[in-house]
Parts: structure tokens; C-alpha cells; sequence
């Protein structure tokens, strides 16, 4: 049978990540390795509340069959964030990783160009792969892109988009700066290059002043994505795609095809939950609880590590990028921190090409302060071990 | 920007039915057109209750991450449907829409052929359109499939799989009979043909027997579609998908990529409504419901058309299959029928090639009896207006 499924359908980066997932499913382990908010926060009863309330005010079409592109309520306080006045540029979808699959669903021909950034977010890597595109990458810093490069890419190979993360970068933590983003606009107005934009982590803003987004910037140009799973709770399911109204309508139609529609009960009670303003002040709190995590992470780090190894302190976000510059394939880091009982996703599989690299990526929103110092302590057991 | 689609992307086939559904949002409008099950008999009370047993017994997991294959009580209540002693040829998707793009997702290269009963499923044509699959049609009847030309269409052009709804199929509501099941499973076996088995209706049986499926004739080639949307609610979002352990896997894969998992709320509420019964009991009320709403559209169309149409008696699903037989295009009754205040689905746009036909589908499940009644007489009265 294997033989019919569709040359788009490869396993190989799939495996390892799910070898990292059975390692730190014993208790035991203390994983740096996912990209989970903390389950201790999820604001269980004020998502209860709204529940009720649904059941006591919502007669039964609740529950029946809707349109594709969501629940108009909570499109028009998504439209709000982007100061729009209708709610004809946004869709809802399946967490953003469904809006990811829908726009290559909808702009990707076998063999379409498209440009990442190198490294970039794992699961889109493998997405773009699913679409056979031809995927080119361009170098990241704590800057952002490299101008020159993407240039080059743009004109040479004419992408259908470019898939940036421009806030708190998975898996670097990194954001462009606002010259960075300038110049990236500049580009994409020139070479009529659609910017993919993702901010999972956007609200998670720890330090430093809020950015200007590609869909402030450049809306004619821009399709952004967005999601409630870092702020409310990944089961909601709940992404959303901001564009043009003529994308968001063919990728209603998309959404159509792919599965009808998404269920409504959540979308109502996050509608709920920022009409009241309960989902604001619920992301502060985040804010509030995760900073420490990181500070813990980065004071643990610099601690013990000092200058064996490098890194920038994100300003937001879930992650931080550590070059472990001792030990040169951090896979190899990885076969012996996991022993000592911590987990962490070695940087290899976050580039375009897989090569072997230095560095690592560290969660800290999912792990308690003393798994951080715990953590941390038993990696840098494992890296005095290899070097 | 519209250059920049992908050629997948047609809109052709969508607009029709976009049509009928803005013309029958007007409330004075009776729709036999959409699919859509009767949203009073939705069993509100339990679901709450449910609900808030969930809120009460799960701990803030309920609301995290989890695998991409769905909740395990969930996928063991349908194992034993199929008399399986493990989850592990099981998956959950969002809603069996989704069951079907997953199969193309993981089993169509460009052009790959595929082959479809003629007529067929609107929103899976149209999905097959998006994966640029070749799409083969082979003539159903009241019986089954033609097997003649079902066997000169597996030996000519290898098909991926044969797209199947073999009971109260929509568009017709026709079932066929065990003799042609069990040819089209001698056919497949012999031409190693995936049967892609689509069963969204078969739990709403108003008469006869219940019949084997091709998931029990033929495990090892079939690729079996549920849903919980017709006996539960559409707004679950839960369909699932029976096959090979190695299948599986691979659409599990898929189903990361594309959008990492679904909602466990509403999987773990159905799972406690199969494991008490509820569902089961629920389920026989919906056939006590709706038996006396196809019963009044058969007596009606009887009645009024007498021998100047012609259809089979659905023994279950949602639909009747009506040939308007003085009316050679069925789209210009439609138009009439409109003006009248009756709306249904003109049989063209089942038609892979989307042919001129005399044929119209009838939905009976949303109407009350006095509209299925005021319907059918408005229906006829556009009837007569043309002949």
C-alpha cells in the first residue's frame, strides 16, 4: 500500500520530534523542548462561566451547521486589533495552523517558490514540504533578515510569499527591528512579494515597546496570522487570518473544501471574553507569570554557562536560542542532556536544510521555577561532559 | 493578486450553491436545498450536562495540546462499531469533510485519477477539483454502481481510490444491494483499488435491514468516513476515519501538518454520550422524527406529480433524488421554483461534468411537515407553469 500515498507525504522530519515527545512523556524528564503555555493558567472557570451562559442564551442553532469564516462576533474584535471597521478581512480557522495550510492550499502550485526564514518554525517547514514548494531560505539575526539576501531570493526566484515571524521568532525569540522591517517592505512592495506574516507570540511582550506589524505596514500586501492558543487555550482551536478581502475569499472557499467550517462554541466565548475585556486582562497575567520564567532561564544560564555560550534575551515570547558554541552539533548535546533527565530541541531541525548546528532552542513557559534552575543545572552538567 | 493563486483554486462550482444559500437565507423561502439536519431535535440538555460534568472532573489538560490523532475514550467507542478491539485504525478529524481532504492530501499526486459514482457529493467534487485529481465518473443507479464500466475504469487508468457512498448516497438516496457491493469488492481486490467509503447517513435507516459495509467486506482496502453530524451535531466538528494501522499513520502525519489536532470538549461529551447510551437512544429518536418527514414528502410528490415525475423511496439519509422528467434542464425549474418560494438543488451540479439533467435532490430533514407539504405544492405549481 505505501506505494500509492502521494510523494508529498515524507516522515523524515516528523520522527524525531516524536522521539522527543516519548522521551519527556516520563515525568521524569524536564522538558525544554515544547512550545506549550502553562496548562496551571488557563482561565478554567471564566471559560466555564461563559459556557453556562451559552447554554442559557443561545437556542439551538448553536449547534447546526454555519458559514466557513467564523463567528461574526468575534471576526469583528479580531477587525478591532487591526483598527478595521468591518470584519471583511478576517477569517477564523483552526489555530493558525490551519491558516498556514489554507494559504498554501490557495497560492501554491507544485514546485512554487517560497522563501523562510533560516531557521524557522518547524511545523510550517513541514507543511511547505507537504505542498512540494521549492523552499529558499533566508539568514536571520538578532536584527532581523538579511536584506541583501532576500533581495536576491526575491528577484531570482519570484516566491509566492515570504513566511516571517518577525515577533519573538520561533525558535530564535528574535524580532526584527523596525529598520529590518522597512526594508522588507520596501522589497515586497518592489518585487509584489505577498508577506506570509505569523505572530503566535505577539501579545507575550515580557520588555521593549510594541512593534509595528507587515499587516500595519504593508496590508495590501500582507496575510497575517494569528492565534488565541498562547493567550487563552489551545484547545479553543482558534486562529485567524487577516488579508485583502479578495484572499480572504478564496480562502473561505479553501476552508470550505478542507472542512466546512470550525465549531462556533469556543469562537463565542472568546468573542465574549475580549468584548469584556476579561481576555486582556487575562494575557497580562501571563505576562506577569512568564516573565520570571524567563528571567530564571536566562539568570540560570548566565550563571552557570557564562561565556561558553551565547544567546539574546527574547523580549517576549516562549523560547530562547542558545548557541552552545563547545559543542557543535547540539544533537549531540541533546543524546546526553537527555540521559541527565532535560530535554531541549537541538537547532538542526529548525533549518531549511537540516544542517548540524550549535544551537538549541529552550522553552520556559511550561516549566516551573525550580524545573528551570533544575533544568538548566543538568544541562550544563551535559555540556561541561562533552567539552 | 489574483495571478498569484494557485490553479487549484477555481470558484466555478461554489457560486451556485452560495446562491441558493443567500436566496433561501429569506426566511419566506422553503428550502429543500441544503443537507442540514433539524436543529430542534439536537439534545441540548444532555450536551449541557455533559458540559458541565467536563468542567467538573477534568483537570486544565482538557484545555492543552494533545496528539493529532484525536481523544482515545472517543476513538474506542468507534472501534467497536467496527468490532476492532483497539483504537489503532482509528483517527478523529473535523468533521468527515476533513476525513476526505486528509485522503487527498496524503494519497493524490497532480493529476492522479480518481473515480466517482456519477452523480456524486458536491463539496468532495469540489475537492477533487482542488487536488487537480482526474476524475473518473461511473454511472450509479437505484442498484449500485455500473460494475462493467466500474471495471474498465480500474483497468484503464489505475485509480488512486474509488470515491463511494454506498448507503442513502448523496445526491440519490440510493443503497446498493449486497450482490453489487460484493462486486465492486472482487473489482477492487483484483485491481488493488482503494475503496474510499463515505457513510455519513447510514445510522438514519427508516426501513429495511441494516447491510455490510465495504469496511467489513473489505478491511484491508477500504478507507471508511463517519461523522457524528447527522445524529448528534454538526458543530462537534468530529467525523472520523476507519482503515489500515499503515493508513492511519500516514493521515495522522497529515493531520499534524494541517492543523495539529482538534478540540477534545466536544470528543470527550460524545464519548460519554456512546458510553451511556445516550447517543444510541438519541439516534432512534431522530429516526422516529424524521421517517414521517420523507413520508410527506413522498405522499406529497405523489399526490400532486402522480406519473409525471419519477424517484425511489430513500430506506434512510436526508434526500430524494427526483427526475423532473418533462423538464429536460431541472436548473430552469429551479428558477421558477424560486419565484414560487420553494428552493432545492438542481441535479446538474452532482454531475462530475456538470451536465444538463432532468434530475433535483429534495431534502426532507429541515422542513417541518407543513412546509415539506406548502413546498411540494409550490414546487408543483412551478412544475406545471413550465410543462
Amino acid at each position: 500500500m505505501k506505494s500509492k500515498f502521494a510523494t508529498r507525504v515524507t516522515t523524515a522530519s516528523r520522527s524525531f520530534t516524536r522521539t522527543i515527545l516519548d522521551l519527556t512523556a516520563q515525568s521524569s524528564t524536564i522538558s525544554f523542548a515544547g512550545g506549550l503555555p502553562d496548562a496551571a493558567l488557563f482561565p478554567r472557570d471564566t471559560i466555564e462561566k461563559h459556557a453556562k451562559n451559552l447554554f442559557a442564551t443561545q437556542d439551538n442553532r448553536l449547534f447546526q451547521y454555519s458559514n466557513a469564516s467564523g463567528v461574526e462576533a468575534l471576526k469583528v474584535e479580531i477587525a478591532k486589533k487591526y483598527a478595521l471597521t468591518t470584519s471583511a478581512e478576517i477569517m477564523l480557522t483552526n489555530g493558525s495552523q490551519q491558516g498556514l495550510d489554507l494559504v498554501c492550499k490557495t497560492f501554491l502550485d507544485e514546485g512554487d517558490c517560497i522563501i523562510v526564514e533560516d531557521p524557522s518554525y518547524l511545523a510550517a517547514l513541514g507543511l511547505f514540504h507537504m505542498y512540494n514548494a521549492s523552499i529558499k531560505a533566508v539568514p536571520l539575526s538578532k536584527e532581523g533578515v538579511d536584506i541583501v539576501v532576500l533581495e536576491t531570493l526575491f528577484q531570482k526566484y519570484e516566491p509566492k510569499f515570504f513566511y516571517t515571524i518577525p515577533i519573538f521568532q520561533n525558535p530564535t525569540g528574535y524580532s526584527y527591528t523596525l529598520e529590518n522591517r522597512l526594508e522588507v517592505v520596501r522589497l515586497a512592495k518592489q518585487y509584489n512579494v505577498i508577506l506570509l506574516e505569523d505572530s503566535p507570540y505577539e501579545a507575550l511582550r515580557y520588555d521593549g515597546e510594541q512593534t509595528t506589524s507587515f499587516a500595519d505596514l504593508l496590508p495590501e500586501l500582507t496575510i497575517a496570522l494569528g492565534t488565541f492558543s498562547k493567550t487563552l487555550a489551545p484547545d479553543f482551536r482558534i486562529g485567524w487570518i487577516k488579508a485583502p478581502q479578495e484572499i480572504i475569499s478564496a480562502l473561505t472557499l479553501s476552508k470550505e473544501s478542507t472542512d466546512l467550517q470550525n465549531s462556533k462554541f469556543f469562537q463565542f466565548i472568546c468573542a465574549s471574553m475580549l468584548q469584556n475585556g476579561e481576555l486582556q486582562e487575562h494575557t497580562k497575567t501571563l505576562i506577569e507569570y512568564y516573565r520570571p520564567k524567563r528571567d530564571a532561564m536566562v539568570n540560570a544560564l548566565r550563571e552557570l554557562f557564562g561565556d561558553s555560550i551565547e544567546f539574546v534575551i527574547p523580549e517576549g515570547g516562549m523560547f530562547i536560542w542558545v548557541n552552545f558554541k563547545k559543542c557543535t552539533d547540539s544533537m549531540k548535546l541533546f543524546d546526553v542532556a537527555i540521559k541527565k533527565g532535560v530535554a531541549f530541541v537541538p537547532g538542526s531541525v529548525f533549518f531549511a536544510d537540516k544542517r548540524i548546528s550549535s544551537y538549541g532552542r529552550l522553552n520556559y513557559t511550561n516549566s516551573s521555577l525550580e524545573q528551570i534552575k533544575d533544568g538548566i543545572e543538568k544541562l550544563h552538567l551535559a555540556y561541561k561532559e562533552l567539552s
